[in-house]
């Protein structure tokens, strides 16, 4: 059994690329260990601060997109980052453990820097939000932590401040948590263009409606040589593909259907119905979960206390540990 | 009635240095404002966090320096600064309003990193902690901070902080706060170097004894060109004048003897005599209060306790609107 920490930065709806990369995984991984799950609200705000209101709005919905996929608030504890102060205590404490010239290094701190187009606009806030996760994947003794390869630098960062902690505190305390790598392929966007984001628009929320799924993928990106039903089209690089091989159960069926898209004869609206054929069979229980949890807000938001409460009580265990190893255990 | 927030770094025994520049004046405002005094353990350890032990046994020297020359915890809030961690959160949430370049630019900053010699090791505590300090001021909504001149960029630092986050989250909830410039120039260190540092051995303790005392002054840096009694003397940069400018009740006695000393015929070891007569007078009350307070450390440990109790009350009640105007008012 592990103690597993993972999260998102609720700035917006959950939606497929969420799904296959990481939501799925919970639920299974829910039943046979500890997982916290975080809805990591201060970290979205460092580089969202002048934009409340979206991490705000978004909290509730990635509360009942984790409802909707089955994560089980009675095997998994989810909490709201801001809710647990502990966390930015031991935050605190361990950037004293880190240089800056280390985070300036970080290779993921530097690819997000240069996407959001921070120079010298970069908020202090965003250097050092690995030091935050550090703080939040000790403060539950994480010993597991789900990530994408582009994340690694950072649970490297966080190795990084826990043997520097425990060896300049003369202490146990910390756990090294271990990157567990997701084995699925990321899910291209609809437009085929790099990963789905929000911020492009080229997203399948979990929350879409049938007509919403029906429109996304009738207006998907395929092959652009693909321009007559009878031309062979190419299957690399076409996310409807891409989709087809995170979602169609039928691997047999769909390695005949890659043949013959590929040695011409198959148009793309044909393809294209039984991707929706297929999402609507996955996304519709979803969909219906969602609004179910979604027609008791109040038992929603009594979930999200529970869990807070749960989350603090491990949080303050190690932080009185934490403060103990630092001689800060006045009176 | 202004509120009032001022503290130390609980890295050593307080000195002459403290009593003139600061805790003197502390003595004279409490009793018509509102005067938190902070023991800012977090920030000794941005650049003490190898060495807890140093902070931790620092707290009681400090608590019981407050106490012997003066401040009377009826009228002060004295308090821990990590048993607040409403201000560890706090500066969370400043963090994203200051960029990174911006901190690179403090004066204050640039200047302290250059004396501690960090330049790849700089940790990232230290390059923050004027946004800690921004979170201590604005916490208790101070609107007056007693500094020396070399201070002031931090409280510039915070006055943006508390600009840009009444304007982005559209809210008067932070206080401008205003430095207070201390009028008294800056005691020199016995050897006659720069300011008094404990780290340098330059330093007069409030809680040295009388023999340590007359020790010190004996060896006190004077006028090297100053050999025979009967030679001119210098009185500018002359630590032994400087020091009873600071501390001579008779100015007018004072300025003879600076006459005759200039005019030659005035031996160093009898203007010392005078000196350690004018500090013995200045600094016996004060340790015996420390020494009489010092029998009682449970009654010490009850007085910071009680201050953090009142501190973490009010910090707390300013932590509420923070939250709010960020819309992190859940539940």
């Amino acid at each position: 059994m592990s103690t597993i920490l993972t999260g998102d930065r609720p700035t917006g709806p959950l939606h497929l690329g969420h799904y296959v990369g990481s939501l799925k995984q919970r639920v299974k991984l829910q039943s046979d260990n500890e997982q916290f799950i975080i809805i990591a609200d201060q970290q979205a705000l460092t580089d969202n601060a002048t934009n409340p209101g979206k991490v705000r709005a978004n909290i509730t919905e990635v509360a009942l997109d984790y409802l909707a996929v089955g994560i089980d608030p009675t095997k998994s504890t989810i909490f709201i980052q801001s809710l647990v102060p502990e966390l930015s205590e031991l935050m605190m404490y361990y950037l004293n453990l880190v240089t800056v010239a280390r985070l300036q290094r970080n290779p993921t701190v530097k690819d997000e820097i240069k996407q959001r187009g921070f120079t010298d606009s970069l908020p202090a806030g965003f250097l050092v939000y690995p030091v935050s996760q550090a703080a939040d994947i000790t403060a539950f003794k994480a010993d597991l932590v789900p990530v994408g390869e582009d994340q690694v630098p950072v649970i490297e960062q966080t190795i990084e401040i826990v043997r520097r902690f425990n060896t300049v505190y003369h202490t146990e305390v910390l756990v090294e948590p271990k990157a567990l790598l997701s084995k699925v392929s990321r899910l291209p966007g609809t437009d085929g263009q790099g990963k789905m984001s929000k911020s492009v628009g080229n997203v399948i929320s979990l929350k879409d409606s049938a007509d919403e799924i029906r429109n996304k993928v009738k207006n998907m990106y395929t092959d652009p040589g693909h321009l007559r039903v009878e031309d062979p089209g190419k299957v690399e690089g076409n996310p409807v593909f891409a989709y087809l091989d995170a979602f169609d159960p039928d691997e047999q069926g769909l390695a005949e259907l890659k043949e013959q898209y590929q040695a011409g004869g198959l148009g793309d609206t044909k393809v294209k119905e039984r991707l929706v054929e297929i999402l609507l069979a996955e996304l519709d229980p979803i969909r219906k979960r969602r609004e179910a949890a979604a027609q008791d807000m109040a038992a929603v938001n009594q979930m999200l206390q529970d869990g807070t409460v749960k989350a603090r009580a491990v949080a303050g265990a190690t932080l009185t540990q934490v403060r103990a190893a630092m001689q800060l255990d006045y009176f």
